[in-house]
């Protein structure tokens, strides 16, 4: 199924294992080579910021190192083999000398991660990822171990801030080093930067949206395409484009598959996030429901519920964001089903699949690459995790 | 005094006015033509943000506003100021066509400032700044005012930690968009890179070193090194060196005036904390004190008391960070200044300034930027607010 493009510059394909990691994450299988090589282009560029960081101390070395680590400890490295592969599908080569380039101005997209996530996890007030205590907990930790003045918690989250801060600039430095031409990195740099205000503008989005209750289908729809769809698919795909120097036509194709493919994953995950197998997804299960997430799902049922069953509408907006039992969830989820929202959801899933894996078919990308975004675009819209 | 520099491209030399801002930024009275170029260019970039900004919708067109604001509602613009006097000693002609994208370069250091103060205030948990409620702060008012669900002080952090990422982000979009060419942009991206991380690292270092409590003076240098010195006058005037290709000899010299008047700044501005008029300064008498800020006075009064007089260090160590009385503020400064402290932070100052202000001297640099820097070295490390 996989599709035989080449994972990295150089590299043999290899038939792609399993994918083991957290759910949460868009991707098909991912290309382990591709990994590989990302991560390598990781590691050159930590081994670059080795002598500045050494000027300033130990204290900062350990602050770098706790960076490198997030970043290195895992992940499918899902934005990068969107950029990847948006290159290739429009004519780059994997053995042209300017490969390795590309490919570390597409690992880059990982910092921008980074710092997505290490600031995120603030915001959220979460305290483990991927089963490691997250950046700011990490270092309340720290404070606290090592008896220091002041407020633990409170110190934790200022580290966590900066370092976060350091993930974002760094992403920047990185793609300034990477070695790409002067042509390429004008391009690609305004790609990156709508792609850095879109998510930033979707994480702002989301926290006003769950702290002011906006309850429209719109409004989740809105967070999905700039918080998940344009800076997870849309934007990854364009930066390789941009590096290319592709035609105006395959890069609106590119945007109109990321866009829909980048929502309806984000659909589906919001159907796992409620109805999800706690032994595959690795989150307890109707997890959505408890934390109150704006979803179109639940916009969905509510507006149905509105216009139909006010009994209905109350009880999901008393339950929702609450601590609800397991049979409370089961109720929920059950009504969910009954007021025709789920289905609304999976309709709007097929149809946003069909119209991006169309636009893909009929654009000018590479054979290779259509095959392979295909098949990352059908394990991310299908998958039961 | 003032030195007779075009303060922006083509615009003419006027004397300027008094400096009627907040203390602790580092500048000779500012150019006032230059301000108000820095501020025009800044203007003209969120201009180019809207259409995106837009297309985010109005939550983040809130945001993004936010952001204008607070960056355009004042300041002295030190670091612009700096970079552009940079490249003008070097050999950068203000009626050059390239002015223009030089000018919005060197503009830019002040979105890195705002991304620097937002979550510098979330850090130090300050409500104000400038007479307004800090952007946190500001989203935590917005939070309760209009009756949102969840802690409007959590909300406020998050819209605050993600308002200066945009800031961050947006400095580099900005130098991306100055129209540099690919040489000038090439060079001043990897002093950027530097500039970017010292600062981090230096902010690191601070809150590290207040919660760990490293008395040394080594360590309060350190932190005044890369959290003032290479961020506020050594990288700027570095960038703009690079901007005009400046030979190695003149960065040496512009690196070792800015190390030195940065640190000279920093040791000044110590002083000012514990012993300034709070009509001038704007600040309380002693606030440095009572916040337990370690700094090289209270370092060096701590290893003279240490050698010689156990009961001054003992009572050093009791009050630091404590809400002191009047009194015992008055009690404090008399020990600072009989152990010795306060005539060691001035003989380092002298040295410092006299050392920062040969190198410049001894340079190629253009007389009247050397004259300009002169000015600005004086007006910095010698002022009373």
């Amino acid at each position: 199924m996989e599709a035989p493009l080449s994972a990295g510059p150089g590299t043999p394909t290899r038939t792609p294992a399993a994918d083991p990691d957290a759910p949460g994450e868009l991707s098909g299988r991912p290309l382990p080579d591709l990994v590989d090589a990302v991560e390598r282009a990781l590691r050159t560029f930590f081994t670059t910021r080795r002598p500045l960081v050494r000027d300033l101390g130990p204290v900062f070395e350990e602050a770098a190192a706790a960076l490198e680590h997030f970043v290195l400890r895992g992940g499918k490295r899902t934005r990068p083999a969107f950029a990847w592969t948006g290159w290739l599908g429009a004519g780059g080569d994997p053995a042209a000398p300017e490969a390795a380039a590309v490919l570390t101005a597409c690992a880059a997209l990982e910092l921008v991660q980074a710092c997505a996530l290490i600031h995120d996890d603030i915001i959220d007030s979460s305290r483990t990822r991927r089963g490691y205590p997250t950046v700011h907990v990490d270092y309340e930790r720290r404070h606290r171990d090592r008896g220091w003045a002041g407020e633990s918690e409170h110190f934790g989250v200022g580290a966590g801030i900066l370092i976060g801060d350091l993930a974002l600039a760094w992403a920047d430095d990185m793609v300034h080093a990477a070695g790409l031409r002067p042509d390429q990195l004008a391009r690609f740099a305004e790609v990156w930067a709508g792609m850095r205000t879109e998510v930033l503008g979707g994480q702002l989005l989301d926290i006003s949206g769950v702290a002011g209750a906006d309850e429209s289908v719109a409004a989740a729809l809105r967070i999905n395409r700039y918080k998940t769809a344009a800076y997870t698919v849309e934007r990854p795909l364009h930066l390789g484009a941009a590096i290319a120097d592709a035609d105006p036509e395959l890069i609106a194709a590119y945007r109109t598959f990321g866009t829909d493919i980048g929502i309806a994953f984000q659909l589906r995950d919001d159907l796992l996030g409620v109805f999800g197998d706690p032994a595959v997804t690795g989150k307890p299960s109707g997890d959505d429901l408890r934390e109150g997430k704006r979803t179109v799902l639940l916009a969905a049922a509510l507006e149905r519920a509105d216009a139909t069953n006010p009994a209905a509408a109350a009880l999901l907006r008393e339950g929702i964001g609450t601590d609800l039992s397991q049979d409370q969830v089961e109720r929920l989820r059950g009504v969910l089903i009954e007021l025709g929202a789920v289905h609304e959801v999976e309709r709007r899933i097929t149809e946003l699949t069909d119209r991006g894996l169309a636009a893909m078919q009929a654009s000018s990308a590479a054979p290779a690459a259509k095959q392979r975004l295909r098949a990352m675009a059908l394990a991310a819209t299908r998958r039961a995790a």
